[in-house]
Parts: structure tokens; C-alpha cells; sequence
């Protein structure tokens, strides 16, 4: 390593990265938030209200950061899901109503182009903030349904975000080749109390259902990764 | 051409193109949506409220596409500007005032990321829609100062588009290489009354300033191309 390199890699060492982290207040988001507070990492949170099929991700989602002393913002885009929602609604300026019925909530997990979206939008926050690194937490478990969290996905737009702006953002998703149960034996490590700090439940009850696809993922892999 | 090839070019030929096109209003994304509309394509317009300077150019949008019956949405994305501008705002979910004001117009118009973010809400409501391209008008004129109107820009894009999503969606920035007069001159082939159909001006006034960078550029652009 010659001299000038050498003291670009110490001060590297040095500097703590400053990183956006895309926080829904979910598993595998809370494991990606711990670990990159455990690194030392600067980090905002943001989170998106896209009318999602209850608000109780996001109550949890600004818990942890107030506890980790994260900054934290949620941003409402559900205009956005209105317009992806396709030829339901008509008017101009569209407002979903934030259903808790079921087909209304299944409806929306299937927004198109939705972790684009909301990438793009924490790409720019991490632009106007001065953060160097996006991090996202989609994961192997999620590639069967969405084509968004595949590993070339993750690249493309990696390439689109650095030739869209002059300040280069690296998009940090670590968990690409991992599977649920892989995120929550990190999560353990890294001290998380699962039940206290994070919601999967589809159901907004008072306390989760235990029998929606969620729930049931979540059980298994809290099981998986204990043992 | 094999006899299979043959008939799928004739079936091409025969149905038309579904397009989305993010249209402004102004100059550019007018002269795109007439360009779509007489080569006949299907074609959804969706314009953007992102807290613009003033709204004039959003009704400008809506008359057109009125004129030339186009469905036309128009998309509230002011939260996510709020978010984009850095340290000012502070509260979780963020209403950014529609101001008047040429100081706070001119930092909306460095929103870091937009082309991107408003092209990623595009291309899930092409998805969304069934469309088979998006359309922007993004153009030489404006490269040096915004790196998303470059063509490398819009290529990573439409990877990530494409790799992001089951449905292929094309993007068509067919003005990339162009100038402003260029545009101009296709759009005046194409029977546009820029005066009756556009606004450009930053100010908010009844009728154009006709000193400001836009007006100038306007009046530059449309004495060159009738020339």
C-alpha cells in the first residue's frame, strides 16, 4: 500500500460511514438497523407510510430508533399507492383509505415497483444528507414473489442511483443471499428482543394472531435460529 | 423474417403501444405527449405535485390532456420533497408549504433523485396499467446541470426497471440528444400552440414574466426553431 492509500484507509477507519437505512419497523429491517448501529455507523432511518394494512409497523419502527437515539422520519406516500393501485380510483390527487380489512391489506403488499420506489426516494435523502451508503434489508426469502429483491435488482439500481447524481451512494443489502432465519441469528447476536422490538403480524390486533403467513414465519425462524 | 416472426411484427404493427408519460406540462414532456398521441399510442399521462414552485404548469398539464382525451393523474409527492431538502425539516410526516417565493421555488428545483423517484412511481404505474413503455422527456439542454437527464443515467434505469419487475416496460427518451429548439421545432410540426398549451415561467403571474431564465429560454428556443 503506498503512503497516500495508506492514509486514505486510516482515515476511512476512522471516519464512521454515514448511512440511510429503509426501516419498516420489521424483522428484518430491525436486524439491519442493529447492525449497522453495532458497526458504528452514522444512521438515518426513514420509513414509508404507503397505507399500509396497519400503522402498528411504524409505532414499532419509531421505538427502536428513539431507543438506538437514531434519527428517524416516515414519510406518507400513499398517493403513491393510490396511483399504483390501478383503475380503482380515478380522481387527480388520490388519498387511500388506510383499510384494516384483509383484501384491502393483501392489495397493497403487492404494489408494483415498490422497493424501487421507495429506494429511490431514500437514494435522494441520502444524496441531500450527505450519507455514502443505502442500506436495505430484502433477503433470498422474498425472491420468489418479488423480482425487486433479487441481487441484480440491487445492482442495476445501484448503477441507476450512482449515474443519477454526482455525490456516489453504494447500496449496502447484505442480506440478498440470506434467508430469514440467517437474519434473525444476527438479530440474537447483536441483542435483539424480537417480541419487543418488532411486528410481523398482518392483523393490526393487540397482540399478534400467531396463525397469518407472517406470524407463522416469524415463529419458525425465531425457532430455527434458537436452535 | 420466418413465417412466426412475420406475424408477431403484423400483430405489432397493428396493436398499439400502451405508454405512460410523465408529463409536466411544460415545454418538453407537452411536446412528447403529442408526439405519443400522434404516433397512436395508448397513452396515460401522470404529472407530479411535488410543492413546484406554483401549480400553474400542473393546470396547464390538465387542459392538455384534456384536449387530446388522455387519462391524466396527478400524483402528491410533496411529503417526499419535504424529505429530500435536507435539515429545515424536522417533524416525522412532513407537509411542505407551497410556496410562492423564488428562494424556496429554486431549492425545490435541486430535489436530489427526482427524475428517478418520479420515473420510479411512473414505471410501477406502467406495470400497474399493463403499458409496455415510459416515456420522458429528458433532453440534452439540461445534462449539465441534472446527471439523471443523461442518456448513461437513463439506461441503468431501465435496467433496474426491467430486472425489478415481471412485466418488461421500455423506457422511451427519445430527446435525450436533443436541444430545446430541436423540440421545439418537432412540436411545432406536430400543430403545439406553445403559448395556448405550456408555461414556463418561474414566476406566479397571470401572464409571463418574460425576463426570467425559462422565459428566455422559451422565447430563445421558439424564434430559433421558427427560423
Amino acid at each position: 500500500m503506498t503512503a497516500p492509500a495508506a492514509k486514505v484507509a486510516a482515515r476511512e477507519l476512522l471516519m464512521p460511514r454515514r448511512t440511510v437505512c429503509v426501516f419498516s419497523g420489521g424483522m428484518d429491517s430491525t436486524t439491519l438497523l442493529y447492525q449497522l448501529f453495532d458497526a458504528g455507523d452514522e444512521v438515518l432511518a426513514v420509513s414509508f407510510d404507503y397505507g399500509q394494512r396497519h400503522r402498528k409497523e411504524l409505532e414499532f419502527a419509531a421505538r427502536t430508533a428513539a431507543r438506538l437515539e437514531i434519527e428517524h422520519r416516515i414519510t406518507d406516500i400513499s398517493a403513491v399507492s393510490g396511483l399504483l393501485q390501478g383503475n380503482a380510483l380515478t380522481s387527480g390527487s388520490v388519498a387511500v383509505p388506510h383499510g384494516h380489512y384483509q383484501d384491502e391489506s393483501m392489495r397493497v403488499t403487492v404494489v408494483p415497483n415498490r422497493n424501487m420506489i421507495m429506494m429511490a426516494i431514500a437514494g435522494g435523502y441520502a444524496v441531500a444528507r450527505g450519507c455514502d451508503r443505502l442500506a436495505v434489508a430484502v433477503h433470498a426469502g422474498d425472491h420468489a414473489v418479488y423480482p425487486d429483491c433479487r441481487p441484480e435488482f440491487i445492482r442495476n439500481f445501484e448503477a441507476a442511483l450512482r449515474s443519477g447524481n454526482y455525490e456516489p451512494v453504494a447500496v449496502y443489502a447484505p442480506f440478498t443471499g440470506w434467508t430469514k432465519t440467517d437474519i434473525v441469528r444476527l438479530g440474537l447476536k447483536l441483542g435483539i428482543d424480537y417480541e419487543r422490538d418488532t411486528w410481523s403480524c398482518y392483523e393490526g390486533g393487540a397482540e399478534p394472531c400467531g396463525r397469518c403467513g407472517t406470524c407463522v414465519e416469524r415463529a419458525e425462524a425465531l425457532a430455527a435460529a434458537a436452535g
